[in-house]
């Protein structure tokens, strides 16, 4: 059975979803997206994804296409009719279609707004938890304004890829300062020795992460000291524990970076921790 | 009546050309795309093009979807059905539709292939080069690998569209140091009051211009001295002429860089003569 997409307005087959060739997303990257874990049947933490979309889209200039509620009808609308209990939901919206030319389009240009859902395997998820992830570490390259979620994604797929390549699944940026940034697609943490938990701030140079913002609650809650600063490479591959988060992956133990074992070389127990309390403080819409 | 269009093997109306929501060009920017002028209903040094088209697709290792000459089929072909005599084709190629997943689809997903034709008013580009050009220049932030034409072109949206909103048609690019990049969409160039010609080495830093390489050509032809250099904002302003090319600017006069007149503040004779000797210098095909 084919998945079903929403693409401007219409619920279609997956295979009949599509845009024009003169969708400003797919000649010039100019657009943004998301990705909500769907769990249980429901959207996670949907008002802080739909808050960071708006500030992308304002980043941009880009219009909300529709009110917040309505795209909140279309995503559900769409974990219904795929029968998602476990997996994510996609949205995408982009300057809309008009004759190429780098400058905006002229008013009245809508926006267009695609957006697809689909089933994850939960058990393939928490084996990879179990196991924990390898993590190889590429050279930051990627524009300054990392902050807003673009599909602008070419860097990070290169990035993914290249990790890919060297047996590991998820890339880490690393700054010429020697600082790690964040992954591809994920916020990069360490815990360290005496228990701190340990990410770079958000205030530039990444993207602010939603489950990155819905862990500090965590660790808030369960009094785990916090410590927002940048850490280098050598510092992780000497951490106790170290993970990355990312609406799919939620909190995903790295056991390795660039080959060199983190702690034990197995998930350590903050982390795994960290993970098991994580959807009691989510929001399910 | 409707311009035709080139989509993975058809010819459509350009209302009907559509590409999958799947598509990886409108999910990652994971594509490349060559523009060529159009001239007399002759594209323009399409070799070279395609040269660089095929350099673009081995960097992102995308596997070149079917030999040149058939690519020179399709575009010929949408020249005569859209009737162009001036203008320009354009052509993208992106990794292919997957499912969304950063990495590599697997062996077997193939290339998506699209092109467009499209009339230009040759009177227009001929007006715009009697009064010449304003250029506004902006901070580059470009990821270093601006030598593969991708469609990750947000920066040079954002750039473009800066650069407007200050009455100026280009964005130049300047780097940390002082230095000129490139435009927009357009290599960077100035004449100095000895009567040399200079741009920056297209090493690094810079996409390798079709039309900034047959201007060399034209340059050599003419014994006009080339000098590979980068090149301030202040040494443009105080330059004896500056002007920008592409494929379908050609040889533009640059008038003034944020406001400021470049020499006379009206186009130069050497900028002039470029221009006008320029397509005797071309390849038509």
């Amino acid at each position: 059975m084919s998945r079903i997409a929403y693409v401007n307005g219409r619920y279609l087959p997956l295979r009949d979803a599509r845009v024009s060739i003169e969708d400003r997303g797919y000649q010039f990257a100019d657009g943004v997206y998301e990705v909500c874990e769907v769990w249980g049947g429901r959207i996670v933490d949907m008002p802080r994804h739909t808050a960071r979309l708006e500030r992308s889209l304002r980043e941009l200039r880009i219009a909300l296409p529709m009110p917040l509620a309505a795209l909140s009808v279309i995503l559900h609308e769409l974990v219904a009719r795929n029968h998602v209990h476990y997996g994510l939901v996609y949205l995408q919206i982009t300057r809309g279609v008009a004759r190429r030319d780098h400058v905006f389009p002229p008013a009245g240009v809508r926006p267009s707004v695609v957006a697809t859902a689909r089933s994850l395997s939960l058990q393939k998820n928490q084996a990879s938890a179990e196991r924990g992830i390898a993590v190889a570490t590429v050279p930051e390259n990627r524009w300054p304004r990392v902050d807003i979620k673009t599909v602008a994604l070419l860097p990070n797929v290169l990035a993914r890829q290249a990790a890919r390549e060297q047996g590991a699944y998820e890339a880490w940026y690393v700054g010429a300062d020697g600082f790690v940034t964040e992954g591809s697609a994920s916020n990069a943490w360490i815990v360290t020795h005496s228990g701190s938990v340990v990410t770079r701030s958000a205030e530039r140079g990444i993207l602010a992460g939603i489950t990155r913002a819905v862990l500090m609650d965590v660790l808030a809650a369960l009094q785990i000291t916090l410590e927002e600063r940048p850490f280098t490479v050598a510092e992780a591959c000497g951490a106790a524990e170290a993970f990355v988060t990312a609406a799919t992956q939620l909190v995903m133990p790295v056991v390795t970076v660039d080959g060199k074992s983190i702690g034990s070389g197995a998930p350590g127990p903050v982390t795994r921790r960290l993970r098991e309390e994580f959807h009691r403080f989510c929001q399910f819409s």
